[in-house]
């Protein structure tokens, strides 16, 4: 399939400033030139990849390569490669992840760089890859606005009820209608009512089932993980009128602080942060410490009728506690980007319409992928050129 | 059906200002008690309801109440109200509308106002009542908020393309699968690809089909209409780094502009926002003028790739010219709250998912219910005591 056209191309750069600067792109070399592999899609129709392509000599393999394959061609094409561009979606699942001794022993010495597209960088030894000598790059801090912009997007869902509304609108054709339906939305189900159980007087839609449609404003809204995504979520919860808190191990500094637009109330633990909010929002790294923050146990510090949004990772939240406080109604509704299980997406929740559904998009943006791709350009030629590249993990 | 029960129910009332003051409840009059007929649903399970009805002899009528059994009730058990008191969705549909000289000629000398928990009075012929010395009031203002939050929702819905992303995922449970099916999004049906017909490299959820997925970061927003409503839409849209712009008949005053925490750009008439912008949000009145102002002609103002958004009123919008552009990918995306035909949504429109569709829940919160409860309750008592009330039409 041909990469798609663009609808609206004026990208704004100056919004998604990268984290080391740009060098410039230099005379091409007339020399033999440098082995690059790229592992997975890469659009290859921009100026910025020809002129990379004209100082690197650059080879592509997709991301269903086996492991067998690669690696018998560690000591074949591969044996003189610089770099692999490793693009979304490569080392994961079968392949079984950049690790282990049947891999990494026969590594290339001429390699110098493994640059990632996104942030994560699980699928890699990072320790046993920088012990050979080998930087691993990723691309920090370019998803925190997208990723912000769906947390935003899920807190109004949540807040307005805008998933169980489409769909009972998509239902029945008939805005009146849908809005009675949601009115009698089961708790136990998620689902809003049918043909044969339908409220008959008229709803404004300022009914769920047993819960009111709120608008957010006042409410008190935990961010859970106050990171470069934490941040930015905060700040367009404070502009919309809720009143923000955090939690992280310790206190932002007060230069950070004096950084952001609102003023922020610090909670030392999620435990903590739960107690003093309405609407918990996780924008937590997964590590043994946060799996399962959420659970059947913590979600009862919560308040009655508590609303959670999920953009960090799936397995922060124990599933079927989430899903069995829906039914009590001890939350009211939840947001979700991320799963436990991911990328399967259990009826458990695909069937329910009190919870907002995304297929992890946080930062499934045109701008973050052009900018990944530019910023592992430069991590290589920094590499290449035998300096430190600008984004190493 | 009982109502709801509240899930969290912490009011800020300051966050929704009413345009009158509100006076005080009085001490309980122990004389004969002045009639109100409320037609329609009235939650009676508040302390300020409970206040009312120890000032007022309240009577009850469903917004079924035809408008046989209403005229004939003027001269029997309503010839001595004071106040009609009109709920959401009284007097609409087959009613016929508070209007016609069958109705006008039977209204009681005793009335002396009519209140409307809504903004629009379409519904009644507020010239020939004010004739009759009768007040029409309804409550300006209050859903300015909820309905810039919706406006801001759709407008992460149509950017980060939510709808389409949602429902493939609830079809396919697999969340890889669902940004797969979505790469190949058919513009002609606006719907993602089937098994059959799916994309098998990896996709991060940057495209929708023909489309890429952009952060809404640096485009042109153009609000049309600039009122209440309008400049808390375009406070929200700056807010997520959005540039915007407006229009209206006279630029707002130097006043008016610094009261605002943005400069948006003035343009003189909807056609010049229209050749000015990326998104337009439409947040106009319906009038003659207005009436279907997004048509096939002006749509093509719009930059190829443009999405459009509605939360004033549907007739703004030539459907079939919407579906059209939608169609030839003119138009990227569309999320609407109000329809041409409402409440009925036709086919053409519950089918597609490039559209994200809300059955009108602009004020659907029960902060403005309540809000506009007290409000209707302030101006009877005001035109009762003989004084002009807070908020006459």
């Amino acid at each position: 399939m041909a990469p798609p056209e663009p609808s609206i191309r004026r990208l704004r750069r100056e919004h998604f400033p990268l984290s080391g600067s740009i060098s410039e792109p230099r005379e091409t070399r007339m020399a033999v030139k440098p082995k690059v592999l790229v592992v997975g899609e890469i659009s290859t129709d921009s100026k910025d990849y020809e002129q990379f392509s004209e100082e690197f000599n650059v080879i592509h393999y997709p991301r269903t390569i086996t492991r067998q394959e690669f690696i018998s061609k560690l000591d074949g094409e591969f044996a003189d490669i610089v770099a692999i561009f490793t693009v979304w979606g490569a080392f994961w699942g079968n392949f079984g992840g950049f690790r282990g001794d049947d891999l990494l022993a026969k590594i290339p010495d001429t390699l110098k760089v493994i640059t990632i597209t996104s942030v994560g960088t699980e699928q890699f030894d990072v320790k046993a890859l920088n012990q050979k000598g080998v930087w691993v790059c990723n691309v920090p801090g370019l998803s925190a606005v997208p990723v912000a912009e769906i947390a935003l997007h899920l807190t109004l869902s949540v807040y307005r009820y805008t998933s169980v509304f489409e769909h009972a609108l998509r239902e029945s054709g008939d805005a009146f209608a849908s809005r009675q339906a949601v009115a009698v939305l089961d708790k136990e189900t998620g689902l809003p009512g049918s043909k044969d159980r339908k409220y008959t007087e008229f709803a404004l839609g300022e009914a769920v089932g047993p819960c009111y449609v709120h608008s957010p404003v006042g409410f008190r809204a935990g961010v859970a993980g106050f990171g470069s995504i934490g941040k930015q979520i905060g700040q367009r919860l404070n502009d919309i009128g809720m009143e923000v808190h955090y939690s992280k191990r310790t206190p932002v500094s007060d230069n950070e602080l004096n950084a952001l637009n609102y003023t922020p109330k610090y909670h030392s633990s999620v435990q903590e942060l739960m107690k003093n909010c309405d609407l918990l929002v996780l924008a937590l790294p997964l590590s043994e410490e946060t799996r399962h923050i959420v659970n059947a146990d913590t979600i009862k510090l919560l308040p009655k009728g508590a609303k959670v949004v999920n953009v960090g990772r799936g397995a922060l939240v124990d599933q079927k506690a989430l899903v069995e406080s829906l039914k009590t109604g001890h939350l009211s509704a939840a947001g979700l980007d991320v799963y436990e299980h991911e990328p399967a997406v259990e009826p458990e929740l695909t069937s329910r319409y009190d919870v907002t559904l995304l297929p992890h998009l946080g930062g499934a943006t045109i701008e973050v992928m052009e900018k990944a791709f530019l910023q592992c350009m430069d991590n290589i030629r920094a590499a290449n050129d035998g300096k430190q590249p600008y984004t190493p993990v």
